[in-house]
């Protein structure tokens, strides 16, 4: 315990990123507005739709960000101010989500659409970026992690991102030519990072035990 | 330990569970409107029960929700990312719960009242439906839970809710016919849920200890 | 633990309540109006004072009730069904707050304010009271704590919040003479639930411990 | 632990300001505005970095706070009666922010901004104060820490923050002479409070365990 004397413990990290996450996945849904038609409400629901496609992407993308998140603490034995302050930026970006995705779901359709999924991709993308970053930054800290299997088991959880992060870049790109392409493929990434595999542990890590 | 490497811890899946629940029976309330009539303002927060019955059968079901979800998990020793997966699905259903609930109260007594309460019906069901399946799943992978006395626990929990799901099913199919039948349905198998007796566990899982 | 069969642990229902309360006290601060006038914004953010006051009577006493609700859940091992249904009911009351605390704070100064000020204090008077029925619930049923010191620490904690209900009783009667004294006896209740003595354990209960 | 019969478990004010700081912190993007243009939503969204500028001081300042009080608490054991309740006042002007910033993000270019800016930077001087002061308690409480290394840890906490409490008072006085420069001196405060170091610990309190 030596080393330790610098370290925060993680257990207040990850409580209070679940509850930031939380927060964020369920804001979300105050987003869609009730229709004011009282006749033909289930047509005016059904137009809609760009709203609750909004909400679905932003839901899954930032709970596949959870899971990943999940995945990356726990190798984490406890966090060095750093540590705290990545994570900070990272949830930084992922609690502007309400606001992106609002922005697209109000200008999908007109002439602001191109802006708009612009904006929302490059939130998701900084929000992703962040994330591997931190797994970098975990992998490159001895003193955070338990031993050099566990290092090896956060290298491979960086590395199994970068693909899904690649994808994402292009649907920004994308959004150049087409906006609904890009929604399309916003929701495509935020899919493959929710069924993205999770690492197989190497290391003798917590898994399994309370907070800690 | 061994075949635990592809698990990850359960006490963010509870944190992160408890603060979305939280959040959604929280945010119920913001949907009832303050009147703005100054004299006769008893009169004015009388007419408004349409808005507090939503409010009571929405708080009852996320209540219900809750104590079902508690009473489950408390077999689970660690989750396999599917777990953690299939927990966001039935999260997704419960969150939009503001909405649907909104809905209804807005139009519970104009031409809209059908649709609106069928909305908030299937929702519910929904939300019901996956947390009996995630039940299932448990009940179905060894390796989540202690020994096989904890796996018929999940059995017995899984069994002794479809009861109240089928009467979900009738309120929704009542709906054709009467939409205020089919909200008193909706407060029975709310309460339903709430009052759904606890497990008697045979198992030595963790009731009763810290998190993990 | 062989008594232990039906009940549920302790760590997720004190998870959830201090979600739910930490989103209560939050939201309170929502309901403040941002005033539109930029000449003379001080004149203008004066004139709110009824806001604020509404604010701070909620929080403190939210504040005092969460207070109350840690020193009740020392004494708790793990809870039956009931207590956590109970405990819901609780949360009820309390996550009304915003709503009626709003519903003061727009009215307090017009001919609704006796309507307004009377729901504020019958809501947190329904709060306080299922929570002292819910310290007597713990009270009566052996299984939930440890030993004999500890039921007689939890009668302790239900006699001592009996006169600051009964304050509250006779604030909400004075709401029929004067709406503006009730608010400030409301304020002095939530004051000394904050300032209530804690109980002295005679009991060897888990506080200081971790949750379980 | 004899001594130890009037105090609360940690575990439960630190769920709960995390709780509160994660919504405060969150919160803090439902004051941006959608621009309802779609015609150049690009000059529409920039037109708005005052909000931007808002919600980015707000944060960091959150997100700093949240840090220093991880910092602290984790040389506490369990805590009284008192630090509970100045725990609860220092989280009020906290949870105050969203109030504030979005005051200052509403009035920052017009008559009112004066007025607006000095609001916001009273309330992050309180916050901060209480914080410190929160501090002073804990080490002037012997009960609630481990031994004398402790305590001298927390009191080289405190005398830490003192220089940026400083700053912080620069900023406000410097409001009566030019709002502008005042909002930069916010944004330097929160970020100094955010990159603060770590007070290097010689007690073996519990960082890096469980909570607790």
């Amino acid at each position: 315990m030596a080393r330790n004397y610098m370290l925060l413990p993680k257990h207040r990290l990850e409580a209070f990123s679940d509850a930031v996450l939380a927060i964020v996945i369920t804001l979300l849904v105050l987003e869609i507005r009730v229709p004011a038609e009282s006749a033909g409400l289930g047509h005016a629901l059904l137009a809609e739709w760009r709203a609750y496609l909004a909400y679905l992407v932003s839901f899954a993308f930032v709970g596949g960000w959870w899971i990943a998140h999940n995945n990356l603490t726990r190798f984490v034995r406890s966090g060095t101010g750093a540590f705290f302050r990545f994570n900070l930026l990272a949830l930084l970006f992922v609690s502007f989500i309400p606001f992106t995705a609002s922005l697209m779901g109000a200008h999908g359709g007109d002439e602001g659409s191109r802006v708009a999924t612009m904006v929302f991709g490059v939130d998701l993308l900084l929000a992703s970026l962040t994330l591997s970053l931190l797994g970098r930054y975990v992998a490159n800290n001895k003193e955070m992690v338990e031993d050099e299997a566990a290092r090896a088991d956060v290298r491979a959880f960086v590395r199994g991102r970068w693909w899904a992060i690649g994808l994402l870049v292009v649907a920004v790109a994308v959004d150049a030519v087409s906006s609904q392409t890009a929604v399309v493929l916003y929701l495509a990434c935020a899919i493959l990072f929710i069924f993205e595999p999770l690492i197989p542990r190497r290391s003798n890590a917590s898994a399994g035990c309370g907070p800690g």
